[in-house]
């Protein structure tokens, strides 16, 4: 189940001597697309980080690299949820360039009491997302 | 004169702990603009350089900050074309939030001719950018 | 076993407007880690590159975060080598803030001939620094 | 007059497709090398930031590039003061790859006091860094 659907161009900055896509920049352009989903829902990340109480740090990231990307070519991120807890979530991004596979990615959220610094419940319109996409 | 207005969102990555943008991604962004106005005229900087026969390196930039730019700004980048001369041109960009300038950015290139390693004339395809933006 | 420690201070533009180290770039230092680990060794990944009979891409990446790393902090990367086969190679990076662990990552390479776009033996010298490892 | 040598090797994510540093990178590195000439000399620009009393934002950068860096490149940035006043620097970035200059960079400074968000005298730790340097 797609939640969002993310494009980006592949800038120049993107790419390294190698010629392709540098592999860390690929967990970027996956935060990218978490961030765009978040909004298109209506969710704004940057006032829950501003409002500090709640954090959703990141506490495991993965990525497989398939097909090179390259400079210039036109990549959507397919953004779909994975284990949605009460205190947690997982993302994982399929990375197509021309439709086809080329990489994916896979982010987990921990939701954090900045003040107590333990574990809180997800707040509950980011919980909405995942729940309307069942 | 407007080239091109390039338009995105400040991501988490693109601020620092300052809370703001941090400076020198603001010329990543403003090289985004250019890729993305050349773009938009037909001309594909990746195309350019995986021919090779011409290289458009950046040799001066500049760059101006007023207002703060901060995570989740809806930024538009106005790009107009400075000086454009046979073998160099010069871009400017503006930078505004909510319609207000925030910053601004200057970006001065040169054609080259990677084999011979000297100036060499900008080709057709983009000098006529600049051209029919008098 | 570790191969090599690398150190860094944590820089503003690697952290975010959440104070602390932005999850993607944890990669980027593990790979500079990568790079100055094969050079401590001898093996300039730049000369590898440039002379294009080999690449190494990487084909998966892993990082788990543990405590907040924040800006000023010296933090020690620890490279060890996993999973050592003819035509790829897996490292593991343990970062520690104070000497406490504070994240850890893992790269997956594989080598290739790009003129044939096929797997190909790891060159000598780069297997050399994980058999004398062993 | 410097105040302080900078040294890194140039890493495969500060390369571009081009082959060369990507030019809004150089920004980055010079900021590193102000982040570690003010350690030198005893000022943590982190517990500037988190003491929060007083911010040093940049309002103003400049470079100029003239040889190509690339990717394995050793290169020193000589950092140097220009025109310090009551409320503000202007910092000076000498980029060398084998003695040779190969860019520069300039960045100026305020003062701000953050809870009035006017400019306020430069903290005397870091105003000593300068008068030193006379």
């Amino acid at each position: 189940m797609s939640l969002y659907t993310h494009t980006f161009t592949v800038a120049l900055h993107d790419t390294d001597a190698a010629g392709v896509l540098f592999f860390g920049h690929l967990l970027r352009h996956a935060h990218d697309a978490y961030e765009a989903m978040m909004a298109d829902r209506g969710v704004s990340l940057a006032r829950i980080l501003a409002e500090g109480e709640v954090h959703l740090p990141i506490v495991h990231c993965e990525a497989d690299y398939g097909a090179p990307i390259r400079h210039g070519d036109v990549v959507e991120i397919e953004v779909e949820p994975r284990r949605v807890g009460d205190t947690s979530f997982t993302l994982l991004y399929q990375f197509r360039v021309d439709g086809r596979p080329a990489a994916s990615a896979l982010t987990v959220h921990v939701s954090i009491d900045p003040a107590r610094n333990s574990k809180s419940p997800l707040p509950n319109d980011v919980k909405l997302i995942f729940i309307n996409a069942d």
